[in-house]
């Protein structure tokens, strides 16, 4: 049997080069369709979703406890560990295969189990169990440092020794396209006397990279580089959305609480640490060289282009204002992953890490508009006589990524997000 | 109907005065007992458990959805709301009464609901959906701030505008009798040229209450005070272990993060909010006068007496080193809900929030090592030749709590945690 990596793969459904879904991704996601089931698990391919609970109960998909795909969530199949993602993964490729007649020429259950996307709605992939947010991209720790310490003492003393990371807020982590209100807060401009409350003046997405974790570990035991690996299922674009002004007033000592706990947005479908392995390269050297526990045999980086593009309520289409890659991350998710439990924190299935905003060394690869607009003082502009420091009420926010292959891309789909008034 | 308050109620159940549980507390918990049955939910009346699950089978004590109490977590009866809490807490106080024959005198249904509090083991009460970690005493941010900044910076200056708080690890959230292996990480002594990995030296506890949300509030919308009162279900105290030395190497600029991710241990039993409504008290004087969003109508404090005591592998009693109480918490609990949910966070049924550290006004009222030792510069004597400035391994370590009545106490048991080697 074919690896379902292999490029050569084709589908009997037809994929335009420029999808984001051949036969080679296999995004995992929750959809519902209009024949008002409840909501349920898919994966993307071409224009459709192929419903995993169709092909279940039809006896075509054998992954253990029955109904593992009728659920609203991910995190039931992702428990049962990576020899199962593995083995589910290659038996959904064969059974879309062109050349496999399986499903091809099963006419009535393609009609059941193939769902045109257009037709679908789509819900958060998977239940959060927690959510934390790293630093790790050492150009964009560096650019927010030379603003606010000045060249010299741009990055802190640790950045170079460990994944710099904070635990988020679980709670208001929302799949793309769920409308964002613009946060209320204490302010307190270094002007004012005294802070008031009020909406947020310095609204600012931050583009990252999230990883879901598919595999708990123990409280009180560490992981090796491998185990770490073997824990991640996969990955989403994730939108930090950040309140600059709120941080600013509230973050020491304790770090960054209300700024970042309004809204956390990510794309709809979980693209499988698997389906990467083709674009896995090394990341920057790193210097000094890490402690013993965070050191890398693998190369555990990504070549995975980004875009970011903001609209404005009036422009008909978005502009892009970023374009970076996710190779350039400092720490890689599996150094994140294993310092996150190196003081015996236990990891649950679904937990979600930020990889932190992914800038790269060029001005057009700022993943922030803190960066881009540098702290507002260099407006970006977005059509003529439209320009931007932060985001505006009525702003569009449009995230997406892929990894280029020969003649197919590996795709995220995108995250879109749209600002709405505070109250 | 009498109140559940009611001074003067007696229980059938004999309850000494120094007793935790009398019939004016009935605090929450999940037992198991030797009968083989799986977790499920008690409530705490003298020596002994009540099994809520026996009397709902039984048709005694119908709060909606059968099964409510036959659960391994209040989550489900907490989601029910404040008018079942209340409705829930009578009837159950009813079936307590010395005047009320129903339960005393069915011999049979007594032997079943009835659980020696000796035979039963002690469960996580509820799940941790999310924690979060203030910082709310003013005494003890002022301790912290005199020995790292100096008196003339103590305090941060946004302290006294907000509750200074960060999102915490839920997945490290345990109940007392739970033992902590100690936290490994990066160590950095301002001596040292680069971080090392290793044990930490500088073990700590913090001595905190933690607000157990019972209801919760949708993404986008600010509380009131009162509708974050009624959101509060009920009371546990909190151990939030903290690795001094691990923690100052890491938190600039982010917060703690592995320094307090390896253990949280919180008492078995949850102390309704209406339970400790005879104790409410306005807590201090708050200038400047807090932002209208922060502002209390309502007395938010509680005079809850608060006992920390360690005991040294060798010693046979533990020597109490604090005695303060929650009184004198700055920003109350229902403060803090307010703040959380400002910036639009969503709250969830089974978050858990940590008040921060509970230091009083005097020597002896100071909520951890760091401030009893000074920073490790006065070590405390436990017993004769038996000194600590840090927790050492083997050391056990007991946090009780206490609101006392007039001839009866509405009590919390205690959180206790014992630390083991590290790896």
């Amino acid at each position: 049997m074919p690896h379902p990596n292999d490029p050569k793969l084709r589908s009997f459904i037809d994929v335009a080069p420029t999808s984001d879904f051949p036969i080679q991704n296999l995004p995992y996601g929750v959809f519902s369709s209009k024949d008002g089931l409840a909501p349920r698990i898919g994966v993307a391919i071409g224009d459709f979703v192929l419903d995993l609970w169709e092909l279940e109960q039809d006896s075509r998909l054998d992954v253990g406890p029955l109904g593992v795909f009728s659920q609203p969530s991910l995190n039931a199949f992702m428990a049962l560990g990576p020899k199962v993602w593995s083995a589910t993964r290659a038996r959904i490729s064969e059974l879309l295969r062109s050349d496999h007649p399986e499903l091809r020429d099963n006419r009535e259950l393609r009609a059941r189990a193939l769902v045109p996307m257009a037709d679908v709605r789509l819900y958060m992939p998977f239940a959060v169990s927690g959510y934390t947010d790293f630093y790790s991209s050492k150009e964009h720790a560096t650019n927010v440092g030379v603003m606010f310490r000045g060249k010299d003492n741009a990055l802190q003393p640790n950045w170079l020794h460990m994944p710099i990371g904070y635990n988020g807020r679980a709670s208001t982590v929302v799949v793309s396209g769920t409308k964002v209100r613009r946060p209320r807060g204490q302010l307190k401009p270094p002007t004012a006397e005294v802070p008031s409350f009020g909406a947020c003046k310095r609204l600012d997405f931050e583009l990252e990279m999230g990883v879901v974790v598919g595999q708990a570990s123990p409280m009180g035991e560490m992981l090796t580089e491998k185990q770490a690996e073997e824990m991640i299922f996969g990955f989403v674009i994730l939108n930090d959305w950040s309140a600059r002004d709120i941080q600013q007033w509230e973050y020491v000592p304790l770090g960054p609480f209300q700024a970042k706990a309004f809204a956390t947005s990510i794309s709809p479908w979980v693209v499988t640490r698997e389906a990467l392995e083709p674009f896995r390269m090394r990341g920057p050297a790193q210097q000094p060289e890490p402690l013993a526990y965070l050191k890398q045999a693998q190369p555990n980086n990504y070549d995975l282009q980004l875009d970011v593009a903001l609209r404005a309520g009036a422009m008909n289409e978005a502009k892009t204002i970023c374009s970076t890659n996710f190779k350039y991350m400092y720490w890689s998710s599996v150094q994140q992953l294993v310092h996150h439990a190196s003081s015996g924190c236990a990891m649950n299935v679904g937990d979600l890490l930020g990889s932190g905003t992914i800038s790269g060394p060029e001005k057009h690869q700022r993943g922030s508009l803190l960066e881009i607009s540098w702290n507002g003082t260099e407006p970006v502009e977005l059509a003529s006589g439209v320009t931007r420091t932060f985001i505006e009420d009525g702003d569009s926010l449009v995230m997406r990524g892929w990894c280029q292959g020969d003649g197919y891309r590996v795709g995220f789909g995108e995250v879109e997000g749209t600002i709405v008034a505070a109250e």
